[in-house]
């Protein structure tokens, strides 16, 4: 009885999984190749999915058949794949059964009402008529989590669904720790006379030449590109549609090196997340990533502790001074310190990887702020701008460049923000038990060694796909607890080297 | 209350054809992007929302529905787009639930094995191992119009799912009066002394110019880019997504002119009709396009009628010089020849306007063949090899270049062949109506002017969508009935002229 309906379960989260996973060629295409005018359509069959998919998610049947599942024999064992996927989907069910149709409608049109507000009024600077969509925006995901249920605080509910098991209290623990210590590292770059010329990234960097480099280096890591694709699109993004297809893109300007070539060993560490799931079990929570913060840690270990390291360059300088003349007279040393100069800067995604974070902070901050009622949304940029210069020393000229920089907000992602230092957390720890277990990984990407760091992810991180929540996972594979030491660390080392303050 | 019914069933029929809508943005991502091993994923999710789409299209409420409605006075006027849209969904509820379950499953997995079989047999040139399938298709498809039901024979059943309103003696009525009217053309062609120099079709094209070149000529013919693309597949083919969104594709063979230009050309005259469809009727029958036979007459005009005039030439010649330094020796006469030489050869798709009719009539005489059980599988390249001797005056060298060339049979498509000719005589009966309305047709393009033409089929054919029969259409448009007269007098007159015989 439990087998069966156990097996009732599978075939509809599989079922499930090819119709979003549909959803996701349209989404890919949307962003890629579709024509302009067919926008409208796009989202009308958009629509149409997501009513589908609504109807998949709530059905009572997946209540019905949870209950004669959970407690039995087949779950005994909670790290089994039965109980893994039985877990996830009652998380997923209650969810989504918890959630009344009328506020889903509610959030669905003010946040695609805030999308929309946010283009227009930022490129206007006009947070005035931002503020309202944000505030009702907020409203809506208070009501969200009360509808969902906390331990603490509406907050939690809402990380929660990104990053399963952080709260705002275990996230101010964290972050708390972390940021006198970037700020004191920042203190220490100003500090000393070195300043990286930064300007020979600004040279000419012909577009085909820098698709055919990023195609050479996204395959030396190991990104399968018959697996995969790279494509062009306003924003990159990496999409996993299904085993054997986990496609990225990348964004050339022929006079910056950096937004291609990062941008891309970026997008191929989520692609090769993606293409390390266990195929087996596509469909189900345990071939699914583990969360947001996990997947971030993928992308930006290869981007910045492989693709940012001296040993990558050491292997692919000599390709890239054949592709790009303009790099001839460059060293690879003033090379490696200009594509790693430390800077603050007003834009999160242009950051270094020291300020990274602290960019983050202050959003984190100032969501929560928003969601405890202690900050009004019409009050945002001043908040905003006074932790950016505290924290950054930076002063925001305007809230196009400030506070409406990101999209997350008006499209209703609050809670999402950390996911993006946790991965950088994640990295790290990850990175230095690697380097514990597999010697010197500077020196094996020197002789063009990517397989044996992404063999290793594979089986640690990969292959488990959502078997353990983040912080078990990480524990299980460091022997250590989520600790922000080891991205301090690493920083210190980097970039004491870098800028002489060892 | 048969409002109601009406409105249930129109917001049905939209919802099916945004997922149908969805089905058909996987497949022009199948054919263009997506990453080789994604194939087996993507036949799953194919597979999926076949199954819904199937499920829908049976839904009983359906069949309740449209009992409310017929006879009633909604549909009193057999023209208003109510009594066009039931008249339509009647049909198609009928056909999908007489054919049984079984029976649908059994024809979906005898085509996809008949594929799959033809690939590699094809290849090899190894008739018998793809005899069994046939032989099994043709059984099947036997049963097939047995449980749809038909007035005098089997095939009737099978030709009427693309071109309503045909039979197999309709057809036999038609191409009959064309067959002989075509053998004595080419006898005509063959007599004179006249060979155009193809050769000059064979120099070196670069793969951009073609690209260039061909975005500007559908441009310029008044496909609209912006909703729609220009990608390359191995098969060239053209996919209506929907409002806004109506896509095709291409080849480049980088020493042959032909393929990418005169491809584009019939892609886009698809693609136009695709983009002339009325928008505010989309998912409905009212809005979709009339049979296969009149988009084929749409492409055929726009390739051969335009695209091979000397008018567009005129028009268009001092572009192609530009991109192709290779024809500069080549005067505009020589070229327009080349671009209409006559000459027999075994391949349908790369036929002249002359035999590709004839190519036609051999595939459609063993089609029927089969059907009425007066030819066996096995012996079909003997058939074949005789009619294309008879017709065309080629001997077939083997099943590679002869009954095999085609994946139709093998992926049950029988009755489809015939739409291609009808398209080809639509699209001479049109064309001459047009020249009656428009005046001279060859000044206008050597002038520019494609848009007469175009706005002319958008207001004839392409707005009423499937309100008329094919037959009907043509009647209405050009006030004589289907008559394969007026395509011999355009090839008499095109072909008499170009090889002295007029």
């Amino acid at each position: 009885m439990s087998e069966k309906a156990y097996e009732w379960l599978k075939n509809h989260s599989i079922e499930t999984a090819y119709l979003l996973s549909t959803a996701e060629v349209l989404a890919w295409d949307q962003r890629t190749y579709m024509p302009k005018k067919g926008k409208a359509h796009r989202a009308e069959q958009m629509v149409l999915l997501t009513k589908l998919l609504h109807e998949r998610s709530t059905d009572k049947r997946i209540g019905d058949n949870l209950s004669m599942v959970e407690g039995g024999e087949l779950v005994a064992d909670p790290l089994c794949t039965a109980a893994v996927n039985v877990r996830e989907w009652q998380r997923d069910y209650d969810k989504s059964t918890r959630i009344p149709r009328k506020l889903a409608v509610n959030l669905a049109r003010a946040t695609s009402m805030g999308e929309m507000i946010w283009e227009r009024a930022r490129a206007e600077n006009d947070w005035n008529a931002l503020a309202p969509s944000i505030a009702d925006i907020v409203d809506l995901m208070v009501e969200k989590a009360d509808a969902i249920g906390y331990a603490q605080e509406p907050y939690d509910a809402l990380i929660d669904e990104f990053e399963p098991g952080e709260t705002a209290s275990s996230l101010e623990r964290v972050f708390g720790g972390l940021k006198p210590a970037l700020v004191s590292l920042l203190d220490n770059v100003r500090e000393t006379e070195i300043t990286p010329d930064t300007s020979v990234l600004n040279r000419l960097f012909p577009v085909d030449s820098q698709a055919r480099f990023c195609r050479h280096i996204v395959s030396m890591v190991g990104y399968d590109l018959d697996a995969g694709r790279i494509d062009v699109s306003a924003h990159p993004f990496s999409i996993g549609i299904g085993p054997g297809d986990a496609r990225i893109t990348t964004r050339y300007r022929e006079k910056f090196f950096n937004a291609s070539v990062f941008g891309s060993l970026h997008e191929a560490g989520h692609g090769m997340y993606e293409q390390g799931l266990p195929d087996e079990h596509w469909g189900t929570p345990r071939g699914k990533y583990a969360s947001l913060g996990i997947h971030e840690s993928q992308s930006r270990l290869w981007e910045n502790m492989v693709g940012r390291s001296r040993g990558f360059w050491r292997h692919a300088y000599d390709r890239a001074l054949l592709e790009f003349p303009s790099l001839n007279d460059v060293p690879i040393d003033k090379f490696h310190a200009a594509i790693n100069a430390v800077k603050p800067s007003l834009i999160r995604v242009e950051a270094d990887e020291i300020t990274y974070n602290l960019h983050i902070m202050v959003r984190f901050e100032l969501e929560l702020g928003l969601l405890r009622r202690e900050i009004a949304a019409a009050d945002l940029p001043d908040a905003w701008n006074e932790k950016m210069k505290s924290y950054l020393g930076v002063d925001v000229p305007d809230v196009g460049s400030g506070v409406m920089q990101d999209v997350h907000w008006p499209s209703g992602l609050i809670g999402y923000f950390p996911t993006y230092t946790l991965g950088n957390l994640f990295a790290a720890q990850m990175f230095h038990k690697a380097q514990d277990e597999l010697g010197d990984l500077e020196e094996r990407f020197a002789a063009g060694d990517f397989a044996s760091l992404r063999k290793w992810l594979r089986e640690k991180v990969h292959e488990p796909g959502a078997t353990y929540s983040p912080r078990d996972m990480i524990s299980r594979i460091t022997g250590s607890a989520l600790d922000p030491t080891f991205f301090i660390e690493y920083a210190k080392d980097k970039y004491g080297e870098l800028y002489g303050f060892a």
